[in-house]
């Protein structure tokens, strides 16, 4: 029952046919472009003053990020994206990839300096104009001027351009009067607003001369230099969360507050002294698109911190993994976990998919970086920009909270214990999922993109031409068989073993299945919502019928981004045998995501039943294949033990393994161990 | 952009064909046999005393939950299991029905009482003797003496007959030495372990006359009546947790703790005065077994705690998602979040979910009941309730989860405001995944009892003919279309048009793929793991190749289980627009599971493609219909505001949009509203 014997930890990455990989390249391609700031970041948060405190109640937690937001400031931490005549560096990228790496001090300290730098002070420097820029933004940079940014309402989150607080200019004053009108539109759930704030930035309906020009940028003082609330400011504290409490989230509601006409941000819009409303930007739609889009930092970044997020807490679960036993193995050994096969099957497959989000997210971050720096910043890469943006940011916020949860629960209650960090990441992360942009609406719009991708395809070609392509569409359906052969799997495939029908699962087809499916998904829906013509309670009836569909081609358009950036990493690097193992992995993303939409496959004719059956034995089998290589794989996440922090991936558990395996083999020796009831049975028996 | 018309909520049950379901009767099936103590347990939570207060910090809650554990026993709520001298009920169904309904109170309310009298009292009632009863039980009744369940160790959760705590016994004393060898052998995670318990019940290795006996239950005091720790006690404490911080979480190790020799809870062995072992039990391995199944009853709660649970947070997300309202419609009036396709998609399947889970549990409670009153207690009955345990305790743990989780998410950053219940719930239901029985451990064992059914069909048949038949099973799948035709769908599916094939979808059929599936995949990895013969390591090698598979094989034997709970429910039922709604709903439930296994449903045979690409859409008009009773159908919950205490479902929202829509309507009627930019650009265009 108890096991007597010691024996060295069975999988080596040393010992395999294919050697270990080379960690240190790995290493690299993961921290990307910015890995310098990266680094430095992570050299940085090693100082314990930036760690999470799990000891401290509410509001003792909010003092401590307070502090740790004036030591960024002292460290010149998050400089980097403000103009150099400030003291900034103007590094878009760098600034982000800095910012990233705080969530494994502290989420709280992430977040809430994103909304000091990333949000509030970036309101004023990419929605203000120069005057404001040397007003604010030193404040802003050193913190002596904290604030929130004041966008989403009680009644209004997703649907920012029907917040409710009106800005209305009184050309007598020349002042702009910020009201509330209603509960509903208090605005909500902001950071900094409970307690530190001092001003915030406040998107409010712009009303002149009787017209409302639709949602504008206000910067709106709090406080007065008394410390006091100026008139008809109302503060109310959200309370204690789910996550994230080092943060003072509070709801802003106001009663006819005056502000100077020139506090409207106007880079984008302004109003005369007498009223007249001008803007360089004609359509009122594109120019509120054109604002918000200036702020789409805040999803680039939690992409990143995700991705990481979920690579700490795979560091910890397989390292944990590597080390934990339970239960006799046939060889009288208790077994490790991750030589479980069940267990393989939930580590792995993450770790593939963390790797597909970390490399995606720094192609992410280089198209940021470019149009942010103007370098390419044409109306077309702004607008794949935000395409890109609400992609990806959805399925890694997703993957993260997946992720930690099958780490706190393959960790048992080891994963539970707070000390070991797992449940209060997911705790603090949770909120990444509706927050900057809830996941659903973001996917919907990438669906709404492709669906008028997809119409471009058909300018210039008459309403029956589109209509016969869309039946040819779903006749590739109905008729399943032409898909497949189109494909040659029937025949190819009938008689196969194994190991060859694996041969038709590798990049190439991969790369087939995963691009066709967002094509003729994409092709499906708009087929279907074409019935509506221009009736538009139809076409409302329609598109609500294949919402669900949209989102789903959404996510699969994104999961082909993931795939594809995982595969030109992959294709980055020389070391043969690392290749392959990297190759494995990709593979395991690749199959994985067949495996999940395998009955899409299946309808649609683009998989034979036998290949089908293939998919699972093969990942099966890349989980064998990958078992031993692992550890070398969340190593190089390259986090140290300043980092990580859980005493379960300190080693401790190896060490008490030990330690009872040479109490039971010094047992052993001395003679005295007893002798086990069902031994003394089966002897019995036998005589 | 902002809505100016008012029109009453769309969605009202009675105004559909089919009308208003009898939501009264619904209750009280929801229910089941042991209402009135639900009943009871709910009015007796409404006093706030019970309800979990969220400002307290880790030690205050601590605190607060022992207070309500001593009212909990001045309202004689939990004395319902214990013998009737000693005021108790043996009424094991009723005591925990009654039981679970303290989740909605508070979590850590539930799990406490759950160590001092489901775990501690339990050990002590159902182990040890008459002796012991009279001694210990009327204490820990009245909470006089809280104790510790110590079964678990650092080194050993899921595999208990591996602990390395010993208790050796000593003829010279008649006494047994309690030991922790090293450190993995300390006892972890017991609640009342670092605070409260003053005794523990202790399990170890039964060592006498130099023969291991294996694990049995000792009973351990902890403190004298000094209140201070006797010798050789060592307790520390698990500190802050991911939930369930209102309990005492600790480690215990034991130097060489005596404890006299009548402490053995000897009611399957025992130690004579000399260290004669003698049990009534044979096999040490079935001794072992019948220990552990006597402390069933926390997976049994546990199934119903999550159950409820999930119900609660779907009571609070439908209610939300019924009177928030985001983005225009095509009516010009804000769409309220429910009649969206994909928020329905989201909410309503999970909803089926939980009435599946609420309705098996029942039926799980009766069969435990039954064993427990020894109405119907034969070795076949215990392995049945065991198996009935490990399968549903999984599946509605996780579906709590996830049910939290979606619940969350879709109320947005309300969802994720500790007032709103949500998060506090998710968090404190996290460890029931894993405790009382790691979910995945758990779903194996049902999965080895599957085979050992199936293997039992052959009896007696010779290896060639076993082996012939998982020949043939796997034929099915390489030769797909077999399958298929003997469904006949083939034929019957060409050129049907949606509603035909729905007709193919129905209970008869829902009832034949869920239950060939679980055939299926049993026999199938019956087949393979036949290669191994009796080579233990080729055995062990197969074993875990098909590891994964056999836990999936067992989700689909528990999901038949669900479905047929659901069905028989839905049987009961008289009022036949009830029995429509209702039948949607199981239908509903029905073809979900079928959906998230369409893949293999397809490699399999068992559906032609046709039908396999109706299962969705018939989903989604399943859900449409659904729509308009979600709010009929969370009310047979029978949740009051007591219960619910989660300000976005009080109704609140419901104001404030109604608040909104009268200041927009009021604005309107003045004359005095603002013109939008765009509507002026529009009509410019126009002229």
């Amino acid at each position: 029952m108890v096991d007597a014997a010691i024996r060295p930890a069975v999988s080596d990455a040393a010992d395999t046919p294919e050697g270990g990989i080379d960690v240190a390249r790995v290493h690299e391609l993961l921290m990307g472009t910015w890995a310098d700031t990266r680094r430095q970041a992570r050299e940085m948060i090693k100082d314990p003053a930036f760690w999470r405190d799990d000891s401290l109640r509410m509001d003792e937690h909010r003092e401590r990020v307070l502090t740790q937001l004036h030591l960024l400031v002292e460290n010149g931490a998050v400089h980097r994206a403000f103009p150099k005549r400030f003291g900034g560096e103007e590094n878009n990228g760098a600034n982000i990839a800095g910012f990233e790496e705080l969530v494994v001090a502290d989420p709280s300290l992430q977040i809430k300096s994103g909304v000091q730098w990333g949000l509030f002070g970036s309101a004023i420097l990419q929605l203000g104009t120069a005057e404001h820029h040397d007003k604010w933004l030193p404040g802003v940079m050193d913190l002596s001027l904290p604030g929130a940014f004041a966008m989403t309402e009680i009644g209004h989150g997703s649907d920012v351009a029907s917040v409710g607080t009106t800005a209305t200019y009184d050309p007598e004053t020349e002042q702009f009067v910020i009201h509330t009108p209603f509960r509903g539109a208090t605005k909500e759930y902001l950071g900094n607003a409970a307690l530190h704030g001092v001003a915030a930035t406040v998107f409010a309906q712009l009303i002149t001369n009787g017209v409302n020009h639709g949602v504008h940028c206000f910067y709106v003082p709090l406080r007065g230099d008394d410390g006091q609330d100026l008139p008809g400011i109302r503060r109310e504290d959200d309370g204690l969360k789910g996550g994230l409490n080092g943060i003072d989230n509070g709801r802003l509601s106001f009663d006819h507050v005056r502000i100077p006409r020139t506090n409207l941000l106007n880079r984008y819009g302004d109003v005369a002294a007498d009223g007249t409303y001008s803007s360089e930007i004609d359509s009122p739609g594109r120019r509120f698109f054109t604002m918000l889009g200036t702020l789409v930092q805040g999803r680039v970044s939690l992409d990143g911190a995700a991705s990481w997020a979920s690579a700490l807490g795979l560091h910890i679960a397989i390292t944990y993994g590597s080390q934990r036993r339970q239960f006799d193995g046939a060889d009288g050994s208790e077994t490790v976990l991750l030589d479980y096969g069940k267990h393989q099957r939930r580590l792995l497959p993450r770790l593939a998919t963390t790797y597909a989000h970390i490399f995606a997210h720094d192609e992410f971050l280089q198209k940021f970086d470019g149009v942010f720096s103007a370098r390419i910043d044409t109306p077309q890469d702004r607008e794949d920009l935000e395409t890109l943006a609400a992609a990806l940011k959805p399925l890694s916020t997703w993957h993260a909270l997946d992720t930690l949860q099958e780490a706190r629960e393959a960790c048992g209650g080891a994963g539970f214990m707070f000390e070991n960090r797992l449940v209060g990441l997911r705790a603090d992360l949770d909120i990444y999922a509706t927050f900057e942009g809830d996941n659903n609406v973001l996917l919907q719009l990438v669906g709404k993109r492709l669906l008028t991708d997809f119409a471009r395809q058909f300018k210039g070609k008459d309403a029956a031409a589109l209509a016969k392509y869309a039946v040819g569409q779903t006749a590739g359906k109905v008729f399943h068989g032409a898909g497949l052969r189109a494909l040659g799997q029937t025949v190819a495939d009938f008689g196969q073993v194994a190991r060859s029908v694996e041969l038709g699962l590798r990049e190439e087809q991969q790369h087939e299945m995963l691009t066709e499916r967002v094509q003729q998904m994409v092709a499906d829906i708009a087929g279907r919502l074409r019935a509506a013509g221009k009736d538009r309670a139809r076409a409302e009836k329609l598109f609500n019928e294949n919402q669900a569909q949209l989102i789903e081609a959404a996510r699969a358009h994104g999961e082909l981004l993931l795939w594809e950036a995982f595969t030109d990493a992959v294709n980055a690097i020389e070391d043969a045998r690392t290749r392959t193992v990297l190759t494995w992995l990709r593979d395991l993303f690749g199959l994985s995501l067949i495996e999940k939409h395998l009955a899409w496959h299946l309808i649609n004719g683009r998989l034979s039943t036998q290949r089908a059956a293939a998919v699972s034995r093969y990942i099966d089998r890349l989980c064998a294949r990958l078992r031993p290589h692992a550890l070398e794989l969340v190593q190089a996440f390259g986090y140290e033990p300043e980092h990580v922090r859980a005493p379960i991936a300190s080693g401790a558990e190896q060490q008490r393994q030990d330690e009872a395996r040479a109490y039971y083999a010094a047992l052993e020796a001395s003679g005295e161990a007893p002798v086990s009831e069902k031994s003394l049975r089966k002897a019995q028996k036998r005589s």
